[in-house]
């Protein structure tokens, strides 16, 4: 059973999806830290026959789909949250409001090196997972029940991560996340009330004084949002305006690998054991677009979110959604900043 | 360090408070369970020196305060994440807006066994916990200084506790938190279309198929809502209409406290070791309600939720505020109303 159910009372949308119950990991999820031994690993190179059949993979010349010869390899999820088949159409019954679980479920798998995660990653090879991510957010937007397309990366267990292999999760969705239509609204009011990009004018005012700086190159700006709700959360962003992800063009791409490769390395450093969750927000579908929402995207801007997993949410957190952040995101940046990460 | 952050974008606020990093569970967060040593527990009757002076107690006649002889006792949080000191005045900077950490964050001890969890609890001292709670909000409401009194409670590591000796928080905040914002929002919203309190509606709706309902007596009823993000996640409310926790009289205490022990054993029964989060949503303080917010209360119903932890939230709840439940509301309720729960 997959369906989407709108809260009758705050309006949220949740995906109530029965198959995800199946995932190995589900049974003690929280209790111990992903198996890290590539032997019965699904995402193995020449374990293609363990996951759905592949959507999308770089590959060796003359090597066919789903066997060996692959760099990065785009599958279905086999314990998908949603499935393309049918018509998102809503449907009322009184208060309780439900959409039929349409949508797509993807997984990234990163490389075929069972423990080499992102940060250990070649440039030129980081640079292209990000390709991967435009090119199956253009796919997928292209059908017309997607109304937002959702990149994001768990890694490790306290993180929610269900396998140790390096992976990433694209979620396409008949309706646009909460997060992202707050993202939306706040901007727009931003927009409609300065003539600015909020996002731009956040940027500036970090660059002002630095103390919320990480890393900046390129044109790339690395650093720990003022209210932050994670200790030493992180977001990367392009410094010039540019509300969609999808229009990134290779040189950017290349800017953010590489800021993504120093926050990450500084990350790993500062915390040991790297666990965290990664998220894209970018512009939904032109088709879900709010009625309000200028034509030209001048209010939106595309950028990387890292929540480093140190604390566990907790009833302040679910019950109220008060975060209480124990490190000031100036001491984390600066801590950041102070990590020397060499990258090639 | 202590202040409240307004996101620039969202407007979300969060708490830093780097207090809260000295709390020794805070070190391996999410890695293992917590000790159920009684030894060394700060909780303990006997260690009252090990906590900051207390409160409030419920004690056998001529004892002390902060000497053994208590039954509940609420002292002053020993890592609080805010602080009864000074004016919470937003200040603004450019994007950044900031109030100093002015407010209050409490321990209810509920019982100086360290073994007696809630569901353990004979239900008059349950209802006296329950009494404690409201007495504790009607005090710190009386600060004009606090807008909104956040009771919550964590049992178990992975819910984010830190010490296993049955205790819940108090937090007097100078805001009031996004989720009781969205509520009161949405709430009004009804009430203004149909004249209806929308917690009132959603019982009826619920009662009409029984498909949700989890237990219903003595006027209270417990369900698992129709937008469950967490599986087995249950709420707990009067049938009868009430706005504010704080008006409940002994006997509706009474019978919130049998459902709660209910509730919590069946959980416990269907879920084996009983890990969860749960909170009270009730009327933030009057000089805190919005403009448009009717004097009569009509709009707004106070309830408990719970939100047993079995699922790791990821990428897709924390980047996007999508949450994937793996277990419909209706199995969930089907499966706890199977199980017999005798309560005394």
């Amino acid at each position: 059973m997959r369906e989407l159910r709108k809260d009758p009372i705050i309006f949220r949308w949740v995906i109530i999806s029965t198959e995800r119950a199946k995932r190995p990991a589900e049974k003690h999820a929280g209790r111990e830290e992903e198996a890290d031994d590539p032997a019965g690993c699904p995402f193995e190179e020449g374990s293609e026959a363990s996951t759905p059949p592949e959507i999308y993979a770089l590959r060796k010349p003359a090597t066919s789909p789903d066997t060996p010869g692959w760099r990065i390899r785009v599958t279905p999820n086999k314990y998908p949250a949603l499935l393309m088949e049918g018509d998102p159409a809503a449907q009322q019954q009184g208060l309780f409001t439900r959409i039929p679980g349409v949508g797509a479920h993807e997984t990234v798998i990163e490389t075929p090196d069972h423990f080499r995660h992102l940060e250990a990653q070649p440039l030129p090879h980081l640079t292209r997972i990000l390709e991967v991510f435009q090119q199956r957010i253009c796919a997928l937007r292209a059908d017309p029940r997607i109304a937002y397309v959702l990149v994001f990366r768990n890694q490790g267990r306290s993180a929610g991560a269900s396998l140790h292999h390096p992976h990433s999760q694209i979620v396409g969705l008949p309706v646009i996340p909460t997060r992202i239509e707050e993202e939306l609204a706040g901007s727009l009011a931003h927009w409609k009330r300065t003539g600015e990009c909020v996002f731009c004018d956040l940027t500036k005012q970090v660059l002002e004084k630095d103390e919320l700086v990480v890393h900046r190159d390129d044109g790339v700006l690395a650093f720990c949002p003022y209210a932050s709700i994670f200790p030493y959360e992180t977001w990367i962003l392009p410094e010039a305006h540019q509300a969609d992800f999808a229009d990134a063009g290779n040189e950017l791409l290349a800017g953010i690998a590489r800021a993504l490769k120093v926050v990450l390395m500084k990350h790993r450093e500062a915390l040991g054991k790297l666990s965290y969750n990664m998220v894209l927000h970018t512009l939904p579908s032109t088709d879900a677009v709010v009625d309000d929402f200028p034509a030209s995207h001048q209010h939106y801007h595309w950028h990387l979110e890292i929540y480093p997993r140190l604390t566990q949410p907790a009833g302040c957190e679910w019950g109220a959604g008060i975060h209480i952040n124990p490190k000031t995101p100036e001491e984390a940046a600066m801590h950041l900043r102070s990590i020397k990460a060499e990258v090639d």
